[in-house]
């Protein structure tokens, strides 16, 4: 029995001018909607996770207290369990899946929270990574029902230096000819455990391995941490749902929504959202300068940066001293 | 005709147990030894350069200036010109070739500078990058015969994430089948390529990739910066040669010197040398606050850091601004 319910998109037109027939969406829900539809949280999943891995921010007593509010996690497109590479069915699946923007992303969740839940006011959305992208987005493209946003570890515009680094993902995947293009039948592990190595060094910053953070976390050296941790995270993935992903994630700017011609400044001075944006100070690929820059020309937003040694994973819910700043920052960010 | 000399090792015993018989340094000299032997500059090579590779930081008029001083740059083992996996006959040839330290590799030059050229004192040790790694092992290898030393964009022990950085890079190039585990006839051009997209986040910093620096270079995209300069960068070398460095420099540290038994901060302490340590302020592998700690245990060490977008490339003799600053802490160095 999955844990999780499917929404059935119809057929989805993409930015791109592909259509994905029979689209699906996966999503889960925490707590239940009151009668004026006035609790709803939207919390978007980030790159390969799926909506279990967003429980963490999740509980009683927590700002997300499904006691109180009606949270809905949607799997993004790609992930593996919405509409993605590893599921669609011929012609569109495997090295054929269609390129997907967060624009695809957003407009497949707005019919879900519409159709399904006749939802018109979102309370907050909130979202980690490219969770953050998915949340910008949401804030962008249905200014006047997103009330709040809470973006964290992420950019309204994947910056130059983050395509770089997603670049060299990219190639060490591809560089296994066992990928064949994307029409493998067995995964190319080679290169799946070669993106872990390559990513190693990103997602978390120097200052983490300075401080052997991962002897804390149970691992027993830094090559047990490189094996168990980041080869095992990427094993487990597919490798065109990861492509497909990197992809909406390189080309991530609120700017390409219709009506603002890529205008990213245009786009971000139209939310009208009440934002906080929340980087994590060591962050190597999504910088608190660039969301510094986005603050600037947003109407109604706050900085507020994660002091941490963490990195990126400073919003990956592992360590709980971080969890409880996002928590808390979430905490007042609901109450205002 | 080469433009640089080769002097014959004989056989040279490594840190690992291995012996490189007739074991080749290729070098070059600039400039004329004088009476006394006093005016002795020795600047090493970094992670896959060559000798004229450095010669951006030589020149009349200029701190590393040939009418004054006699500068010999010594070829790293490893890096195709000096003994190396690309060069050197069987059975010690292509993926067979010994691990080499940072160690190994200054007893080679030592040999150079005193039997080739009786050298008793060198008035400035200097290099970039590993350049830097083989400087701080200068001071430690001989610390009464170092007078200065000035490593800039490198570190006297390869910090934990400068590890994993290089394991991504290994990663990508060994995911290439035609690698062949070492044995390739024919140059793994994929995994290369990869190799270079991979280094490409690294070796320049966010603010580099924010300001488009690369169109001021000349490259035409993003794209052509990524194919035209990195690409092309590692296209040119050999597989075995880089993956040779590579172990060179995740091995560094100045405490696996004999007679340390491992004690870096010992042997940082060790070091008689005048040296000022110089970071680039936005390098992502060499953080300046790995440098910071070093200074705190040398006895005669000033921190100075380069202010430069530039990342670790301020150190590669590619903008005007950064090398002027490098040249005149340079010159003022030498005249203390």
């Amino acid at each position: 029995m999955p844990d999780y319910e499917m929404f059935e998109l119809g057929d989805l037109a993409l930015q791109s001018g592909a259509t994905l027939r029979n689209a699906k969406l996966a999503y889960k829900t925490y707590g239940t909607l009151n009668a004026d539809k006035s609790n709803v949280i939207v919390y978007p999943t980030w790159y390969s996770g799926q909506h279990y891995d967003n429980e963490w921010l999740i509980g009683e007593g927590m700002a997300l207290d499904p006691q109180k509010y009606f949270i809905i996690i949607p799997n993004m497109l790609g992930n593996g369990l919405s509409s993605s590479p590893s599921n669609t069915p011929q012609p569109y699946n495997k090295a054929r899946f269609p390129n997907v923007t967060f624009y695809d992303n957003v407009r497949a969740q707005h019919q879900l929270v519409t159709e399904k839940f006749g939802i018109e006011k979102i309370a907050l959305v909130v979202g980690w990574s490219m969770g953050a992208g998915q949340t910008y987005q949401w804030a962008v493209s249905y200014p006047d029902m997103v009330e709040r946003i809470l973006p964290f570890c992420g950019s309204a515009k994947t910056s130059l230096h983050n395509i770089v680094f997603l670049e060299g993902v990219k190639a060490a995947l591809q560089a296994d000819v066992a990928w064949k293009g994307g029409w493998y039948d067995e995964p190319p592990t080679t290169g799946l455990r070669a993106v872990g190595r390559v990513y190693a060094g990103w997602g978390l910053s120097q200052a983490y391995y300075r401080e052997k953070v991962y002897l804390q976390q149970g691992y027993s050296s830094l090559e047990d941490f490189l094996v168990e941790f980041w080869e095992g995270f990427f094993l487990k993935k597919d490798a065109n749902n990861l492509l497909t992903m990197l992809w909406t994630w390189q080309n991530g700017n609120i700017g390409n929504t219709p009506g603002f011609d890529g205008d990213f400044e245009k786009a971000l001075a139209a939310i009208k959202a009440k934002a906080i944006v929340m980087p994590a100070e060591m962050d190597l690929y999504f910088p608190p300068e660039d969301n510094e820059y986005e603050v600037k020309l947003m109407p109604n937003a706050e900085f507020c940066a994660i002091k941490s040694v963490w990195g990126h994973f400073a919003g990956g819910g592992v360590n709980p001293v971080d969890t409880q700043f996002i928590d808390e920052t979430l905490k007042a960010l609901l109450a205002s």
